[in-house]
């Protein structure tokens, strides 16, 4: 029941009123990107669509509504035989979206449609601002492998959800198990400081994390003397010692001196991880430091500044009395948006690289052989169709990003503030009706 | 599996080198409070406590770790039989926190405390986050009742978790029905801008509503028009209209000119809510405007700029082989911690007004009759004292957080950036152990 309670009040009025039975076209979008950012990535349609199939009103929750008086007997009729059966199309996950992209779009009556903006919304917000951040950093990181470690972060399920979106966004893999359980997804980590304090040295620490994990384990090197650890380190577990990391400090520096020490004590293969309060710009400017791979928490999990992708779900279409459908949008100062059914594709020049998204309304855009059409269909009928859920989902939408990526011009990887990186074009203007 | 993979892979460490047995002492605290906070809220006990009951590694989760080689068979079969089955004391619920403060801690094999460190930390560290930001926003708001309505821009589960918590921290109500199903807080909504554009006009909209929910319904009257919204809404409903919400534009402006409108067509009683991306600053500036109720959303699920609390779990004490507990702490630079198992209390002076917290280590700190202990007894052997969780622990948490907030200077409720409202102070400094 991850629904708002205006949504059921909104159902009864519309049952009673008898425009629930309406067909209608809502779409999620974006108005804008977050502060700066040049690019958005989709994330969370997999997630959605598992939740989507089953997303019904038990027992329990009919009880609760029934005895809050939250709706009437009609209602909680109609919510009792609920299951959706309507149409899903939208961006595929891990495509990138910019402003008033039509990434989501349902139809179905009013009644089934709009008991849903909630979860649709909680899921494409959530997961969309973390692939986001994650895109960016991987985009700093370069070549490096990226580890998802900021479950610690976020609430204990949106950790499972960060770290799925991260991996989509091109994380090499993440700390957290049950994400690794649900989608597949690499997991990976070694040891905390409380292992080291735990041992009466730091030396039997090592000893026993090597003992047990054998000599490719990472050792965390920072609990008190990272020189003298990282010696006891080698003279432990010697030239095969996998790698180490380090957790706090002026890591530039740091990782300079341990590079140079493991060097000098015959341990070149020896990698180097950071992992402390990394965001996309400390992963930049480490870019020249002898790292190979980032650990990144909390930026992470928290969007690197922007924790929600502010999309909203908005009735663009629906039924009149005539069966014809009818364009809507609100029309009040600041908030206005362009009514109508959406399709979309990417404009593509001879080379391959996006130059504009465009946006048809109400018909598919004209499109020229390089465009690449933007809209799949996720549901027909409530029946999902196959690819894009569960582990096999988070593999197709890895490789969707990446591939959207290398179709970008060169600014949409740069960090600094700007604009989007390429316009949203309608092709056809309307007036939102009043 | 709410864990990372490196608690598993310390565990198997230390199982292997024996000292996974040792009692070990964690504590869960943080350094600091966000930039400028003046207090923060303690949340997620409640949730962390229910979870804590039934946290376990089923079939599903050891066939996980064991076929990708998270550990080894040893570690499996511990996990297997794993429950917890330690002590948990710490600070209530909705208590007010400070830098240092010692909000929870875990007393039990390192073993136990260790695999419990990403789910203490992820429950903590988000509804804390929600919780401090809640309160702020209802110090803004005075005698007003303010609406939780951000679950759309968060995950679908944080949204429970974020809900309960502004509850706690004195939100009125809150739209999320999944909160009130399972913690039976009041849930509240009438109707989104959709329902308007569903019926062929705002009058037919408002006349459904109104039909099914009765005169006393909220309606949303900036779908086109405000005024003459105002005016139909009233035309249909009469002097009983229960509220009019306003969404968008500025809303100073249009709640004066509501209120004016309303009260000269003899509206006198109806309620004006308004709900555009509230934050506690824009609450504040509506003060002197004629607004009944605040909807928040977006910054209140976000933590109102900090979405996470930056508490950490460490390792602060542990029995050495002669069975005496010795206090450890990380000594490495900028990350120092203070070893030891601590406990605290609140100072008051002589009129109950909060002077500082104080924290011993290693013994109770002297009191006089004024101070206030804080820390409680939640689990002792694994087993669950009364009252803490389900909507008990709800309204509990609610009371405490009222109670701590009246004992506390006035300057807590300021907005302006500042420091920590009263200084955490250690009754006997320790040295961190090298």
């Amino acid at each position: 029941m991850f629904t708002d309670h205006y949504e059921l009040t909104m159902l009864q009025a519309a049952l009673h009123s008898g425009a629930a039975h309406r067909r209608s076209v809502f779409e999620a979008f974006a108005r804008r990107l977050p502060d700066g950012r040049r690019y958005g990535v989709v994330g969370g349609t997999g997630r959605l669509l598992e939740g989507l199939e089953h997303f019904r009103f038990g027992p329990d929750e009919l009880n609760f509504l029934a005895n809050n008086n939250v709706v009437n007997d009609e209602t909680l009729a109609w919510l009792s035989d609920f299951k959706f059966s309507g149409d899903v199309y939208g961006y595929a996950e891990g495509e990138l979206y910019f402003p008033n992209s039509p990434i989501l779009t349902i139809e179905s009556t009013f009644a089934e449609a709009c008991i849903l903006e909630t979860y649709v919304l909680s899921v494409l917000n959530h997961d969309s601002a973390i692939a986001s951040a994650a895109s960016r950093m991987i985009g700093a990181a370069g070549a490096r492998p990226c580890i998802e470690m900021g479950s610690r972060r976020t609430q204990e399920e949106s950790a499972v959800a960060a770290s799925r979106a991260a991996v989509i966004a091109g994380f090499h893999s993440t700390s957290n198990l049950e994400c690794g359980l649900r989608y597949g997804v690499l997991t990976q980590g070694t040891a905390a400081h409380s292992f080291t304090l735990l041992h009466d040295s730091e030396e039997a620490a090592f000893r026993a994390q090597i003992g047990s994990m054998g000599a490719g384990t990472t050792l965390l090197v920072d609990t008190y003397d990272v020189e003298a650890a990282v010696r006891k380190a080698v003279a432990i577990a010697g030239p095969a010692l996998g790698g180490v990391r380090l957790d706090s400090g002026d890591l530039l520096a740091q990782a300079r001196d341990v590079r140079a020490l493991l060097d000098s004590l015959g341990n070149t293969s020896t990698r180097i991880t950071v992992t402390s309060d990394l965001d996309e710009f400390a992963i930049a400017a480490l870019a020249a430091a002898p790292v190979d791979s980032y650990g990144v928490g909390t930026s992470l999990v928290t969007g690197s500044g922007a924790p929600t992708a502010s999309m909203v779900y908005k009735l663009v279409s629906r039924e009149g009395d005539d069966g014809e459908f009818v364009s809507v949008a609100k029309a009040a100062k600041n908030k206005a948006s362009v009514g109508g059914r959406k399709y979309a594709m990417r404009r593509l020049n001879g080379s391959g690289i996006a130059t504009a998204e465009v946006v048809g309304i109400g018909h598919e855009p004209a499109s020229d052989n390089n465009d690449r059409p933007l809209l799949a269909k996720f549901m027909t009928g409530g029946v999902l169709a196959a690819g894009w859920t569960g582990a096999e989902g988070v593999v197709r939408a890895t490789a969707r990003h990446a591939a959207s990526m290398a179709e970008m011009p060169g600014a949409a990887r740069r960090l600094q503030r700007g604009d989007a990186v390429i316009p949203t074009e309608y092709e056809q203007a309307t007036t939102p009706r009043n």
